[in-house]
């Protein structure tokens, strides 16, 4: 693969990923939403399939990585590490541009959410709270040690999937039937280790919208919680390294 | 393939999609329905599988688009233009075919639901409102530009996934797994980006039983909502051709 | 196939299909079940992952019609009408033991049900009429030709999915995909025209289960509801028959 | 394989399948989980999807029984108990680290939960009783009969789908779509036969678990429930034994 294929698939297909998964949780979330309050299996299987979508389509050009955590997993397994740089760049490129498409699909759910919330006697139902959450993730319980390894933990799984899987031997990517089994994985991620912290499990899914969040002219959108942020980078990053190891030692 | 074969496959495949796409609306929307209320996840599912049951069905007949914004795309893709007035006139006559059949399954529902309207204290917890949208879609903020921006959106996102998995290459149309992977996408988008316009994503799917209900003797029906029926027309068509153009830039 | 293969597949595939069937609106219906209350979805999958396992189970031995619809349906289609008797047979008899399963499996559900009903008031929430719905169909509302018609045209869009499958063409019955995809047309078939008549679609799924309702010493059961068990017999078996017409002027 | 790789493979597979299992229960059950009262459908797809995930991941090393039931089923059908040992160790270990996974990934949660029961009026919501049901299963109405039968039948459904599907000839395993299959019958069996006990059908998964959370020093987690534990031990390994009875009367 080139790297102007592996920039561009990777750019297409993690912009694809979060325009989807980013747009289940505005869906869900936001005031004036078909979907509203549709719950967290809507939220989980709309991420799962948003990676199905993302992954089938654009496997042929970069294999589908969309996420650095896979990427490491991948170096770490075969010691090649010369593309992750373009990988990287891609999958945050990607990122952002799909956060920023959210925001032009729900452009007047958006507005309607935050300067007209509905209020349950006088205290408003909606906020920044909420809205971050369509970008980023953010713990239930702030406690950096267990958030840490939750989002280890989740990681571990997806990454040893996919090596496993070996899903990425051909250099063409995920099959047909991998990109379904992969978005399985993910939903299960989601329903079974999604509940602490909300299943970050990937660092680009969750920098690259927060800073789209930070930038965009949003009326009353509050904070970006970056303090939180680091998390959902460090805790994908050392679960991508992690599963590799295991792999190394329990099937390679 | 013949041009009988195609005006027969996208009309029955339509007629499917439109049926059991229709009938899931519904199933979820009328009094004295056995689903209703079963929710947005029942309608993001039930649009799925109606796009796999009518896929696999006339996939052999005529590649089964069932979409005039596929058959854009795959044109402007490939670009072959001849067969596409009988794709389309195929898939207008099937979608129209389709929502009479639900209003046939449905038949006594309809008629209690309009003319016995359950009530919330004095105000009437039905109407014409949700009887339209078991026809056609409506947004629930009506802004003209967010409203084509989101059913482009959606499109390129469903014909890109189409063009990408090579699966009108054969002439025999999606294999078992794309009919498959393709309702999954249509899950995906409706759970993602419905949220706004209710994802037409097809204009046959949207025009073609606006049509009916105009024609339907239904009582109390309400009004067609022509003002907005431009847009889930216009906006999937731009989408289509949006989505081949991207293909050709970046996939071919 | 021999005929003790055929009648061998035939009473284990219904009366698996039967007992996961069953049991899920068991599951959802009775007092003192975990799953009480899961709603539509539930019965939809429950019902579609049903025939998943009861096909995949039994279809190197039979084919695994399970469903006197698709039996009429493949006869008409191919003209071999010889082996008709010995399928009709094995699946009557396996939907009387799933029934009977479904019985043993929720035993102290249904007597938790029968013999102490929750009240809501006083009035209580749950009788025989829910009880009846876990054996067999009844409609929403009582109208002889709509629901002759809804149940027509859910068969027709089962048997036509299978017949275009070309499913049965080696003797061997369903492939491994054929069975997941026959899974999600059932799905979808039910969330999308189950609203009116809670889709029978196969005479012996609601004729079997409703002989084992009248026979079961069950208290306060209710009547078994006989007026209506021929539409669930009718229906299916035209809407059968009328597939197999489609088939043959449309995709022969 | 050798008898390292099965304990490998079970081990890790079964700590996976663990993990999401009871992960799942978790995010579904305890106070301040994103996920809390996602419901059934949640669970038994949970549950599913787990089971996919961790045959998916393992099947290469040991065939991914990760389910003594599933072992005895194979061992009672080929004659062939010289592994049995070896897979047993390997399930229980990984049933016990999977269960542990559980809790470091919801640490806060189960503090949370056992420490500051949110109230109805002066009743507390929460207490031990759903806290072991995130390991281990229990009845809705206890009675050793019917308990005992329901998880025989739930057990006859996974094996005799196990055993059918041919998958554990190869010495490889299951298949990618067997896995998906696999997948789909457990969530079939968990919406249509877990009503009265919560579905075991694996010994280990319950046993296992059962025993962490017996050693487990969480805060008010109230009893084990050990009078119950030997059925849904005894329940499953009489299934998995009568399941390949049925095979090689009916199948073989």
């Amino acid at each position: 693969m080139s790297s102007s294929d592996i920039f561009l698939g990777e750019t297409i297909g993690t912009a694809v990923l979060i325009l989807l998964g980013g747009g289940v949780c505005a869906a869900v979330t936001l005031k004036s939403s078909k979907a509203r309050g549709a719950g967290w299996l809507a939220i989980t299987f709309g991420w799962g399939f948003a990676v199905m979508t993302a992954v089938y389509m654009t496997a042929s050009l970069s294999g589908a990585h969309l996420n650095p955590a896979v990427t490491v997993g991948i170096a770490v397994k075969t010691g090649e590490w010369g593309d992750v740089p373009v990988y990287v760049a891609g999958q945050m490129l990607g990122a952002m541009i799909g956060a920023a498409l959210v925001w032009v699909a729900y452009y007047g759910q958006f507005l309607a959410h935050l300067t007209d919330p509905e209020t349950v006697g006088d205290k408003p139902i909606e906020g920044p709270g909420p809205v971050l959450g369509i970008f980023s993730t953010g713990p239930e319980i702030r406690n950096t040690w267990q958030n840490l390894a939750t989002e280890i933990i989740g990681t571990v799984v997806l990454v040893l999937a996919v090596l496993t899987q070996g899903l990425n031997d051909s250099g063409k990517g995920l099959g047909v039937l991998g990109a379904l089994i992969t978005a399985f994985v993910v939903v299960s991620i989601g329903l079974s280790l999604g509940g602490p912290t909300g299943y970050a499990i990937n660092p680009a899914r969750d920098l690259g919208p927060r800073i789209v969040h930070a930038l965009l002219p949003l009326p009353n959108k509050g904070g970006s919680d970056w303090s939180y942020a680091w998390i959902p980078v460090v805790g994908p990053l050392v679960g991508g390294a992690l599963a590799a190891g295991i792999y190394k030692l329990a099937f390679a």
